[in-house]
């Protein structure tokens, strides 16, 4: 059995040590959804190609959020990040719209976390500013899609 | 058709005048959940009574996030939370662990962002924490429970 | 001779004593100007009705600042806005965006430095975005319009 | 006609990529000016060298802003500054102040917007120290005036 | 034995529930010093009356750390500070720097922890001015003075 | 007599130009304590092994705040740090408990800051967890006990 890394041998929480590990390129890619009733998702759906950008915004928040994510996960550590873009789905057969986050850096660890964070804030976003007439929207599916870079080499979700 | 009030009549953004709307008390009640593999949820389920306490971190996690809700969320107000609760739940059935965010403050606004965003990083501290040993775990199901106060009253999900 | 009163007797800074001033609602309304190249001017103004929204983004940005004025001015109070709102002008004659924000609170301290701060960003943000292919613009007439609320009641700027 | 390189082919802002450029030493220079009332220029004049030292702080205050730019202009990389300094001139002749800041790293991606922000939150310190004798200060001719370093290298205002 | 509060009947943290409490004037006290070399001494108390301002510069990290206290301390509930001031006491006779911070507020909880914060982030910002030439300085006597406001009322440290 | 480095030869503070200096691993390692009355060291050993785990919010808020140190010191530099652990030894003998903090980095500026900020955010954070029962806490023997890497070398505290 594999151990958590976060934690020392005596059980208690540190930051990785990261010091030794090689500076290579890193790339994570991290997607997930939220649902909303047909007359919301047609609203968000009109915003987007005129006027009330609610995924416009959401992009923001979800770019902004990256960086932001050492300071919101205990553990994390700060990194710089070298890129970060937001992709929008809209997906009319089931009312949803689905985010994918790609983030990148070049350095000892990895930015899975940070194209998460996006992801998560990106959804709260659009939660936030459709929640006047739908406050019963679910997020889900959020998960890690790819990642490449660093020792463990690439890893793909199934 | 109900409107998207984070924007105005021209369509542009803004953060809606709350400054006429009754100071009442507010809460709000979200939930969450992790998926993970059977041995990464017993990693997990054994740090919670003895070292390596990954939902203790995640519940500070949460706590701190609900207060960086209007930093994270570019249209929610600053508000002064009154109370913030993290429970886990521990699902062996299904290797899950829910996470459910009460939150509550007594002013103009609600505080179902401040409990969504609260659910949203405890969440993802769990991924971080876990990741090393289980990069396939998803989150999901995050949703209002229910909320009370404000003009629009108690609200419950179906 | 008025004198400085972000200074003790002594000449010290502190963070003025507010806790004996009225809660009353407050209002302050800021503007600003930056001015860019004839070809800078027409790919902003093609933004704001197509893609490359540079003026939805600074407007997100200058409300998200105007939320961090207390971290950002060392002697401000936080506060809690209850209403933040920018407007853009685009001016054809002189190849030139002025920014106005509104914000409002209701409380004991104004709310001048929120909306100027709002501005600021908010024209920096621009500036960012159009920065590769025009480094000479040229942010100014940043200024306060006028305020209203507190002890000192109403001001214009002449 | 140059694009805006904050926006991808399809119009959407992203963090631009700048994981493939090279790593060099970055200069930027900006500065900008507050003009007063007679009366608040001599007020600040006197405590630049006795008590009731108003540039002091609005230096530190530049320096602070500075560090965060990333987190104030939405799509900003993050990035370690090597150096930040803000000098300040008193112009007796027209009763205003002239803040210039100098900002450096050595990285993949300018310090402009570094040196920008520190010029105008120290802009925004100075009105606030001096607001409550003086509102219709005015902050202006903000801008670049040297860049150096990257692949566009040196550029010069005019 | 009476019981920390922080923690709920479970022994889980929580943020401890205030909406039920009153709202009053608190006000707290905290103090500490530093302590250095003779050397070292005499540089700080030279600045404090030309030039190389060390206490100016401390005084304004202490209100800056004291408005942070709800980001860096997890279960501090987050206040609108309405008064922070630093006093610095220079003691010849044993080469130290003594900082009194009082913060005050109206709201339902006290301003002990942004009293102390702002001791203990001012005597930072000293150690890290003077650390060039003095890497033995030792922060200590860090306390509680006095507090007043709220169901408890006053204490006085003996 | 050595010169306080963080201001140039005007007396005005700066954010010490290191651009041309090394990059190389720095650590450090500080300690403080605080001390109690015997019933709340009690309550503090008793939750670091069953419940209301105090130290273990400590250590989570310590390491957090490393992360913040450029945020919270003025002219400390920005920087990413690739190691943080506390350590928290319990005192039967005096009723006290000590922490330590070791941070590393490398790169072209030390980590004294960091840790001393960790020991600082750490020992403020039992102090609001205990403050309930024991309000005349005090914190001391805050200081830096070796640090490595630079210019300067190895150094101990004697």
């Amino acid at each position: 059995m594999n151990k958590l890394t976060h934690f020392d041998e005596s059980g208690q929480a540190h930051m990785v040590n990261v010091g030794d590990k090689a500076s290579t390129q890193r790339i994570a890619i991290a997607t997930g959804k939220i649902s909303m009733l047909p007359d919301t998702f047609k609203m968000v759906e009109a915003g987007s190609h005129k006027k009330g950008d609610v995924l416009g915004i959401a992009r923001i928040a979800g770019i902004q959020a990256s960086k932001k994510t050492s300071d919101l996960i205990p553990l994390c550590h700060p990194l710089a990040l070298t890129h970060v873009s937001l992709e929008f789905q809209i997906n009319a057969n089931d009312n949803s719209i689905t985010c994918q986050v790609k983030a990148e850096t070049t350095g000892p660890t990895g930015v899975e976390m940070e194209a998460l964070t996006a992801v998560q804030v990106a959804l709260l976003t659009i939660y936030d500013m459709c929640k006047a007439v739908d406050r019963g929207m679910v997020m889900g599916d959020v998960k890690l899609l790819e990642k490449s870079g660093g020792k463990s080499g690439e890893w793909r979700a199934l």
